[in-house]
């Protein structure tokens, strides 16, 4: 016999066990069906594309984490490493071939060589929404909106959404006569959360000189509500200007819907990007706010500068899929959970009884397994232990059997239908 | 201005538009239902892999096509050509983690660098779901049940499975003195459907003799009900044997649940791989037989030798996903739509307004879309056009109107619920 290979993977790479790929596939689920309630459609792009449509031509910090070779036709390729890009090469594509306003997401796989010490994954799912095609409070505020709506349905709209404005910040920056430094003073902004305002406060002294740093962590400092926050920033950046008035009429739309308190302005947001232009946002869970945003994004006016001519604006957000799971997980709202059967029928010598079975049980919307092997009963409650099967059936002489595991209750001679609705009252 | 970098693909890549992309997961949700129905549990693993790990320590006729490279870390690497070797793999390094009999599926792309001339593609997603750790008849009739059910739900059942045995097939080449050529035979068979028996004899005279070529096709050309098929074939192989009585077995489980007549024992159903050690089967839709198999797929004893001492035999199957996707839409079974939106809310200069209309139309279960630009009425309804968007609601003095674009009805001052139930009544 050959010498075994090692079923190992690629260090920063992991299988999906079920109990890890059914929450996940039930967290996208749940998301794609907010993004479609709002008219948002699917739409996919390559794994591999040309290098220089996913790098450009020149390059960057990004560029020595991606997986680029050479393939059969020696093309040089590479594995995309995120999903806005694509997406910007695509509408180049295919502008003329969508309705504009386009309303897509997309959630797929990306690869990044990262360093895997600090917990990172090389390969990882990224679930990205945005609208192309319209500068407009109304595009701006859907995406907010449907945010908010998104966070109903995965923690009863127990999160916040911080926002700001770009163009407020750069404007205050003008004022400040520091609009050259705004890529390294933006970087160091980012930081706040994570490293304190002394830290970032060093790191801006590095492009302004100390009255331009302390004037800046006032004005990311500025609290109290929306209106005061907007009123002060509008104070330090030179008065009232399209961008806060944008953030106004946010505000006037989040309050028509009653959802002004779902949104604080809170100008220390300003997404490290540079591509970002009009507001930017970063979602907190309530329960959870040492986890960082789960859903983070922004107003870019020119996505797809690299490969058109076409101006093409947008407004998208990205979701932390990861990042939302372990926190849903943390706070029980999401259950890793090894199956989804609802009942496990117990294997019967004459085994087209028990499939005959199931067949009736699924037909009553019930996910019905059958035990495929000639075990002993106590080891076939194990499986179904293991795969969290809540009820069983076994078929006898008498008639079917059914067992709730977790009260110990037993009924013998229900109909399907009456058994179907016994699971549903047990687990909704 | 930098010059324009030119959105193209690849050769053999393809963009998926919403109105690829929602038809193709429309039918892996299909799927998805029928397999959890079944206790079928999801899994993924890495799109990358160590080389060896996919290829072996040898090499083949595949081997040539995979997308292989040297990663940062100076590793080999390749991307996945199918699901079947990362499924061995898993299990071989988590069968202590997953109870068994383990049923899963697995729906994702995989890459071939593909000749594509033959119209084929090189990324595609593959979809398989297999049993592993029980070899028996029950285990192989709940795959060929699940695969019934499956063409239930996507062509009314309008399709038959074809199915034989490799064992008595080996059986059979072994009486003839030939057991020696069952590779070569296995892939000259294999064509039938093809080349015709005429080309499959050339080939098969190239392996064994004109009378043994001659036998071969009566053998796969035995033709009748199921039982004087299998009478035929039991006679040919050196009389009644245990895969003979398998496939009895089979035959009178799906009696048993009135549905022999989906099943069709024909001992032309090879498949050209090696691995497969008992029964194969191909599903043709009956409206169209020359489409070729759309779920393909046998029992194999040994999945995860290359990496286990363990024996895990395994019976599953694959769904050729554009395929089947291509006979749906021939079939108008599946329609190729752009969008999924139920109602389209022109704008409105009071955006607030529009966004409350559409929240309270989402309460309802409906998928409600606002138009985002101010544009004229005519325009808007193009762009529900375009999008497949049958109903448009418009926000005016007297209330809102509602209208049915393809009657041309239109309502006025209807609540949300009564609004959603017109629209079911019409898209049900």
């Amino acid at each position: 016999m050959a010498e075994l290979i090692a079923p190992q993977v690629l260090k920063g790479f992991r299988d999906s066990l079920p109990q890890q790929e059914i929450p996940k596939k039930t967290l996208m689920s749940k998301l794609e069906t907010v993004f479609e309630s709002f008219g948002f459609v699917p739409i996919d792009t390559p794994v591999l594309e040309y290098t220089e449509v996913l790098l450009g031509k020149g390059g960057g910090e990004t560029d020595k984490q991606v997986y680029r070779f050479t393939d059969h036709g020696e093309r040089d390729v590479s594995m995309r490493f995120d999903l806005t890009v694509p997406f910007a090469r695509f509408m180049a594509a295919h502008a003329a071939e969508v309705s504009l306003p386009f309303k897509r997401y997309h959630m797929a796989k990306v690869w990044r060589g990262e360093n895997t010490q600090r917990g990172r994954y090389r390969e990882f799912v990224q679930c990205d929404f945005d609208i192309v095609g319209a500068d407009t409070a109304a595009a701006d505020f859907e995406i907010l909106l449907m945010m908010a709506r998104a966070m109903d349905e995965l923690v009863e709209g127990k999160a916040t959404i911080r926002l700001s404005h770009r163009g407020i910040f750069n404007r205050f920056l003008g004022v400040l006569g520091a609009s050259g430094q705004s890529v390294p003073v933006l970087r160091a902004v980012d930081k706040l959360a994570k490293i304190g305002s002394d830290a970032v406060k060093k790191l801006l002294l590095e492009s302004v000189d100390e009255i331009g740093a302390s004037k800046i962590l006032a004005f990311i400092g500025a609290q109290g509500d929306y209106l005061s926050v907007l009123a002060q920033l509008e104070a330090l950046s030179g008065g009232i200007s399209p961008e806060s008035e944008r953030l106004r009429e946010l505000h006037s739309l989040a309050s028509e819907l009653g959802l002004a308190h779902r949104f604080v302005l809170d100008p220390s947001i300003t997404r490290g990007l540079d591509y970002y232009t009009g507001i930017v946002y970063e979602t907190f869970l309530d329960a959870l706010p040492a986890l960082g945003s789960v859903m983070s994004g922004g107003r870019y006016n020119n996505l797809a500068a690299l490969y058109t001519k076409q101006e093409l604006p947008g407004v998208g957000a990205s979701v932390g899929l990861d990042r939302l799971l372990a926190g849903l997980e943390e706070l029980g709202l999401l259950k890793s959970v090894a199956g989804k059967s609802d009942v496990l029928i117990l294997a019967t010598p004459a085994s087209g009884a028990a499939q005959k079975l199931a067949q009736l049980l699924r037909a009553e919307g019930l996910n019905a397994e059958v035990f495929l092997l000639d075990k002993k009963v106590a080891q076939q409650y194990k499986f179904a232990e293991a795969k969290g099967i809540r009820f069983v059936a076994q078929i006898g002489e008498g008639g079917v059997q059914y067992k709730d595991t977790i009260t110990g209750e037993a009924r013998t001679g229900l109909d399907p239908l009456a058994f179907a609705t016994w699971v549903t009252v047990r687990q909704p």
